[in-house]
């Protein structure tokens, strides 16, 4: 007995020893302090590689808009997308992530986080990468607006009004989709609104404030003529516009699956439907063109990629593959008919931005209800339906209202005679490309040493055989 | 003794009150399924990422096939590049992906997993990063071919040629090679076959299919006379051309390094080998053609950095960093001379394809036995050439097939008048650069103002030189 | 007593039997380890990604080059490019990564790691990921030269130059500044001088090496006046020049925050105040263009981008993003500043180099010191100036001996007559674009059809309205 109690002492005493030397060595506790501080810095990683992916859709945009204007436009184009990202990137950081993702808010906007105040140096600096993710969203709705609104619009007007939906129209409704993020949710979001990476949210704002933009504007010079014709204006580079959209398609690897700002699992689900959708709207686009105009149509088929893509960003997360290829096939028809349909009514849109985005992200968001992998109702599409509404609501009338005022102030459009000459020199005193001899066709048909007399190019010729 | 063994019995009872407190708080087993988490999600960033590098490839030969081809065909490369992939996708997801990695499977190819079947929503989501990884490998494979195919293709036999080769031509071997990364293994495979990311898998599949494809449909009107003459075609950009392979040397850090799938440090000896291999074969290719032809050519240069790279793909994981720099220099030396020799047996091939892919994707294959960090042997050599010589067994013949049986059934080749038209009018009903006008020269020898008589450009050039 | 002394005894062997399971099992002790490995992994993937974005740069360089000087000269832009990183990794991997980081050194250059000799087969891989990061930014430097001796040089010669600057002229100085990396540390660094990823180490280095570069070739015929009269050169593809910026920018995502080397929270305020002082520079260029010359000028906003990224690359781990946007602004409208400077002192600097990477690197790293978070000081200042007088006197005396050998040698200009035909076809015998019929105007106005006579662009045509 004395023994076994020594044994017991000597036992415990050892394992006292040894708890005590565990005090400075790592313990369960402490390990698993550091394996969750692991897992955040892989969040961080994911989520700014992913904004930088998003980032360089700007140069996307940029060589879509510019691949399908005209070449005496081509520096305005360059200037635009690089100005709504730069401007856009200030006014986002002064007051437009405040009013979207503000700690404190009521609800309907946020009230806190301006100038990025929610940042101290000692404070956690999460808010600054979710800033940098959340801004370059910002940029891809303003920036969705300069190809609508492409070869006649006064370069000021364009910046004020980049800045005004980069400040105010963007991130008050990217607000009640996602603000819940930081402060108390929402009201859509509240709803149970399903838009995981912003087909509403981004693209159908953007979509939306182009249809304001392309209406307050007018059609080009020469777009329409009096017995309801609609004559083509050819872009001038179908190889930057294709260059593009793989660009596009590329940083929407980081729109999509970025959008969890974890780094986990999920993302892989998101990247197939991603990768899927665009494909499926690429080949339908296709067919339809080839269809409808004899021929497999360029601008359609690469407008029938960003329909896909757009289509899916709603659902990305809550959708099976085999959905993600029938959502993007539904996209690229719709983007093909939305096309021809704008330019039935004679609202002038150079490069399709209001069908792909406005039209698509509708029917992207309608998608992620009726897709949802856990089963869809009558519930789920009603908020589905009442958030495109609320966004359509909310963002044609303030842009409207918005371009108007620029228009009153400062002038939206150019003149006419500045419109032929071309916005690179009457805008910025430049010429894109002084060293080649452009052509006298004045963009309407091609008169060049080699250039077929048949030949056409773009979303325009494609209405022409309609 | 009696105060012994109270003390044992409070020192067990204070250290059974402790590990039942551990019962909640985290304990060694459920940190060590949480750092084994952790690690997974890196995995699935690293392989997610390493994608999105290996999709923006397509981007890359889209540049590089279009910059060293005729204006008049833009459009109709860039169609071929967008659905080569976009049809391919849908191809590998339905067929491909099964057959290349069924969970089931006869050791030749695998029986399960079309659809994406093995995944289910409950189930391990590794299967679609996985699939997301392996669909941009076949997408390569099936773009290569479209460079050797430029400029004479009708693009439904080109979209039926993408379809049959992602689904079934590219999968089987694969399986053979990297089958056994979800199925019993690949008969090469289990031989020891070493091809890491793809020389032989990927980049000679892709290269026995262009000659079978270029042979199919003979040389480009005007490219050879009579009397054994090769006259130059040149390309029409040579800024797209360089974007493009510095697009595609961007890409292969996805596609060497990412080949891993896991976040691990082996990442770091790949990524060096991939860099160094490349350089080496730029200058090594720029250098062989200032000897011959009297001065550092251009299109020999990028095709140089693209045999490099085709060529430290097999080893990029198994041979050293010097190594890697004499695999990429010999590369760059056999692609100048396999151009050459292609043109001088009449097999006309636009931009190289064939010697990149297919010749150095040889020997890259062979190098990654003859370099093998661990030493080399007869038996490690031999079951290199038997993988070559098994994949050309199998591409070259099948493709070949393929290609008649469009050919007699949609037909493969345009016609003359197409030919001489160009492919975007014919084709596609577009014009790529609408803007500019073109010279007359039919892209043989160039008549612009400014353009000095003497100047060429391209592949073709240096052979006129020979 | 005795049953006491029992359970005591039965306790501790319990203890005892759960703690030899344990040595099995995981323990806290090797669970930290498997944490700090998972770290480790996340590390590797962190700097190898950057590695990859900073490597995409050389096609960034590229396309702002060749879009901001003449199509004749485009194919040799694309090979300078192409050769300066190839022949610089090759020169890094040999020689300047050991002078620049060798594991032994002098705290003037390292000496040992030469061919990457610092890494074994069974060594810490950590020396390759860290070389790949490294080479990257050594052929930013180099690269950074190219623009500013554009359109004149000897092939030759600038093949010389760059081996030269990436083995020797750079990482000596980078062995002063950062050079601790490995070793006792440099001096410069161990004075506490602030670079974080090299506003000075990189950037200054490439602008002082360029502007010894433009010295000592001249300027380009036809680009001065007698009277004091500055002709505008007018690039050829403002496209492809905004596309560059767009591309240099996304690089800068790699280049700033992956200085980190680390994958944790720090990066998030690294990539906002890269963001943040890109779209002030961009946005402050734009506005003094404005006020100096009527238009928003396309050259000069541009260059303002890259002006506001080279200027946050010293301080972008240590200032807050109000500082950022305000180091930035003034660097946006030096920028503009020192262009005219240049203009007016008749050194001829095709896109600018010298300004947005010599004087905003020095002004970047002054501002590094002005506005570190921790509070500034004439001591803190001090060092800053120091660092960049060093850089200037060790860069600049080097690099003009380095050029007037190469001249001496082997010639560094072209003849007149060859700068007349333009470079493409008498260095490298080809044609950058021989489908497009270039204009007869040599570059100094444009004579097309649909060109209007006052046009002009780039960076000339604003000194002509001054």
């Amino acid at each position: 007995m004395k023994a076994l109690g020594k044994i017991g002492l000597v036992g415990t005493l050892l394992m006292g020893g040894v708890c005590m030397a565990w005090a400075d060595d790592p313990s369960p506790l402490s390990n698993k302090e550091a394996i969750d501080l692991v897992q955040t810095h892989a969040d961080y990683l994911w989520t700014l590689i992913a904004a930088t992916l998003v980032f360089f859709m700007q140069a996307g945009f940029a060589m879509v808009e510019t691949g399908f204007t005209r070449a005496k436009n081509a520096i305005n184009i360059m200037m635009k997308n690089l100005m709504d990202f730069s401007m856009g990137s200030i006014a986002f950081w002064a007051v437009g992530f405040g009013l979207m993702f503000g700690a404190t808010g009521t609800g309907w906007f946020g009230t806190s986080g301006f100038f990025l105040s929610d940042y101290t140096p000692d404070g956690d600096p999460w808010v600054l990468a979710f800033w940098m993710f959340q801004v370059v969203f910002a940029a891809t709705a303003a920036t969705i607006v300069s190809g609508a609104m492409a070869e006649r619009t006064k370069f000021v007007g364009y910046l004020l009004y980049s800045v005004v939906l980069s400040a105010l129209i963007y991130p008050i409704f990217g607000s009640w989709a996602w603000g819940g993020l930081f402060n108390g949710g929402g009201w859509l979001e509240n709803l149970g609104f399903i838009d995981f990476a912003g087909s509403t949210v981004v693209h159908s704002v953007g979509g939306w404030a182009a249809l304001a933009g392309a209406l307050v504007l007018g059609p080009r010079l020469g777009k329409y003529g009096r017995d309801g014709a609609v004559k083509p204006i050819m872009g001038h580079s179908m190889t930057l516009a294709a260059l593009g959209v793989f660009i596009l398609w590329l940083g929407w690897f980081g729109f999509n699956p970025g959008s969890t700002t974890t780094a986990d699992k999920s993302i892989a689900m998101i990247f197939v439907n991603t990768n899927l959708a665009a494909a499926a709207g690429a080949i339908m686009a296709m067919l339809v063109s080839w269809i409808k105009f004899g021929k497999p149509e360029v601008g359609m088929s690469l407008n029938g990629v960003l329909a896909g893509l757009v289509a899916i960003t709603a659902g990305c997360a809550n959708v099976l593959p085999g959905s993600a290829i029938v959502i993007g096939a539904v996209a690229g028809t719709v983007v093909v008919l939305a096309v021809l349909f704008f330019d039935r009514i004679r609202i002038d849109d150079p490069v399709g931005a209001i069908s792909v985005h406005g039209v698509c992200g509708a029917w992207g968001t309608l998608a992620a209800g009726l897709f949802n992998m856990g089963g869809t109702s009558a519930g789920i599409i009603g908020v589905q339906l009442l958030g495109i509404a609320a966004c359509f609501l909310w963002t044609f009338p303030t842009a409207f209202v918005m371009f108007k005022v620029i228009d009153k102030f400062v002038g939206l459009r150019v003149s006419p005679e500045e419109e032929m000459e071309g916005l690179d020199v009457t805008e910025h005193g430049g010429v894109a490309y002084p060293d080649f001899g452009l052509s006298t066709h004045g963009g309407v048909m091609p008169v060049g040493a080699g250039a077929p007399a048949a030949a056409t190019v773009g979303l325009s010729r494609a209405v022409e055989q309609e």
